[in-house]
């Protein structure tokens, strides 16, 4: 039987201010990609997200951004490698002290938006997030967009890595998902993108704009909960996998602090 | 022989600002109180001065404050109890993922400015600051202001603390700080500090501004580095209480990181 | 027949989040209380929620808080006299920058939050704020919570000064809203509030929780937009003064760049 | 005789934070770029700057930049060209508040670090800068870069624009600066720097790194107060030029309100 984990962007409120419905999405994933005081969070979400994790047994990993609130993390900053290195260290430190407060415990690091991005392209930015990710604990694993640097900079490190494809994007037959401009990018249907993981699980071959079906490792699907159009796709998402003998199952074993 | 820490707050840059010279102090003091990039402090200047304290076997703790950087962290922001915790415990594990990259150890938290004085004054905040160091390492200890309820609260709980005493600050015989709108508050001639520090150490009583002098416990005197009159008196201290054979010395012992 | 203002505050939302439904609450109200950036608010925001409260005739005015994101505005921030006067002053130029490029103008000066709630209780505050409301432009007026420090010291000043009573809150006999923490200080049910509402607009006369009904002078009822619940109640507030008769319109006359 | 503005960024400390001397080099500019809040100031340094800068007769500008204060306003942060006209209008109407309480008045407006940088070089960003300009206040000129698409901009929207020079950098015999990692960038030497100066002044023609001396127009010369060098440099730059007999005065003519 075929076996994926389900992971989503939380703790992204601020202040305020929400963002999506925490606990709805914390009964669809199995992975947490909690942010961490950079591109949103504070230090209250920070805790109070983790505990909602930990008490549903969904594995929590820390997700740092440009500490660029009103961008979201999504506007590329500029920082030098080492500021990079530096970023990701404290940003999941901090959610390491929230998780200590919380009684979780934070298991992996997936990078946010923009910053994610740039490491999917560039080595020298995906290798500075692998040398913050081994200084601040041997124990940290590395969730990352599937086929990218930091894929691979994170294998050549010797760090457990995971990759990750997403529900509500088209694919070129590069392997890079389709620009959010040009047609084909969004896939809004929830049975449409339910249809087209479930093929992709069993063939592991994925539909692509341009061209055939590719190969494309992952262990992780990434859905939203930032609306309910995200939410509902997110739930439809799961149930067809398990409908169609798919485990939706963590790609890391729950310890007692994320149970 | 008498032995007595000096310690200093530091990495209270942020950004393109400097605050004070860190090299300079860092060859005065044992014990190097870091901001976490709460009300001063950003990933670099973290990282940075971590390292500059291990290279000169000075022990480094963490310095969190309210995240107000315009305020400085001097004015007193309301939270709750429970963000008291939240505050420290994430502020402290920012700069414990500092430290990772730096190849640092943080060993004890002593609270900046406003919050300091909040937890000096008020138990429930104090036993904030308390449950948020226990549950981020077992292996903290807490720097306090002699005689505070944050002193008690650690003690309290079964935490090992160390107190403090001001070089350049008169006293009260409540054993309290003279208020610094008041006469007597500041001292600023580096000799009258040395004498004052000296004969204290000698005979376990502190002089008062209002009455005779009082028996006050202390492992650390702490001295700044945020001027050069601040920096010229730590300096000033330091030597005389060697002249006076009195050794200058970090209330932890250092350890590798920290060597 | 009577008339009455409805006032809401709008442009709270910040970088990626939302307060609440701007568009939604600009039918229903007749003045706009926009944030300018300190609690809440950014450059596209403000300019965004002024073009859309020209469109709709509604007037606009300055919604100066606390530069507490984090804290909404709500905490007390202990700043100094001055400080409370320079930042009255550089908020509402900013809203001012905005409403050139917008195409509207404000006419009006609001505090927000707990920094409302100290200029209503403390007169050197208040006055903090009127001398700015001058200095920045004679033109503008003063939106004040009615029988508080802030109207007295607008009045004394000699600025056009209106005064707010608010739909959801109950009051006290000395004039004062209830606490939040005591019995009869939120008023959900929109039915009751809006047959309180003309009841005082009918009589001049406003029910009080601990005693008679008082007399109370008011230009404008405040009401929200910042949840579903808090729009219906706004809703249904408007459409039942003006079923009994009452008109709803702006205390200031829109200029042509407020409509 | 020739005449020429000496000008500098001003106001951009915060909160606790000092960047170099103000006082100091208020004495020697003639024309002063205010920070706005963005990349640096806050409200209590603008009002006091431009307080300081009207006693002195200084012309106050307008020095908008990116709102990234970690990074100075030094790194290009990718806003749309909509956000680039408000983040200008904004700013400089928080400082026109600011100049409100202050009894002073801006006159101009000069952008900052990497926001100027982008103008100078991208012709949409010029123009929002200039929309944004006109949108404020018709009565505002522009300060640009000696050649830039920012002066062209302004020129072309009939914008009256003033045109700077740099004293410690050198030319290109494009007319642009030598970019700072190259050779010859930096002019360190206040001797050079004013005999240069001296030079251009009275032949028009600036002499560049990579061939012969190149047409430029200037109505100033921007100076540095943020070192103890530059600060040297501005003082023996002005003492040269008005030994040369060049008169040293403001492009604009102080009003009362900078006088």
């Amino acid at each position: 039987m075929t076996k994926i984990d389900l992971n989503s962007d939380l703790g992204e409120a601020f202040g305020p201010w929400r963002m999506g419905d925490d606990t709805a999405i914390l009964d669809v994933v199995t992975s947490a990609n909690i942010a961490c005081g950079g591109h949103a969070g504070d230090p209250a979400t920070m805790v109070e997200t983790l505990a909602l994790a930990s008490e549903r047994g969904v594995v929590a990993g820390a997700h740092p951004g440009f500490a660029d609130r009103e961008g979201f993390g999504r506007r590329l900053i500029p920082l030098s490698i080492r500021e990079v290195e530096q970023l990701v260290a404290t940003q999941t430190g901090a959610l390491m002290g929230a998780a200590a407060l919380a009684g979780a415990r934070i298991r992996y690091i997936k990078p946010h938006g923009a910053l994610a991005n740039w490491a999917a392209d560039e080595r020298p930015v995906a290798d500075a997030i692998i040398r913050a990710t081994r200084a601040v604990s041997p124990e940290l694993a590395i969730l990352a967009i599937s086929g990218t640097e930091l894929e691979h900079a994170a294998r050549d490190a010797g760090i457990t890595v995971f990759s990750e494809i997403f529900a509500d994007r088209g694919y070129l037959s590069t392997g890079r998902l389709v620009p959010r401009n040009l047609p084909g990018a969004m896939i809004d249907d929830p049975a449409e993108a339910a249809a087209r993981l479930i093929g992709y699980l069993s063939s592991g071959l994925m539909p692509t704009v341009d061209g055939v079906p590719i190969p494309l490792d992952a262990h992780s699907i990434c859905v939203h909960g930032d609306s309910p159009g995200a939410l509902a796709m997110a739930v439809h998402v799961r149930r067809e996998l398990q409908k169609a003998g798919i485990e939706v199952a963590p790609f890391l074993q729950p310890t007692k602090e994320n149970r």
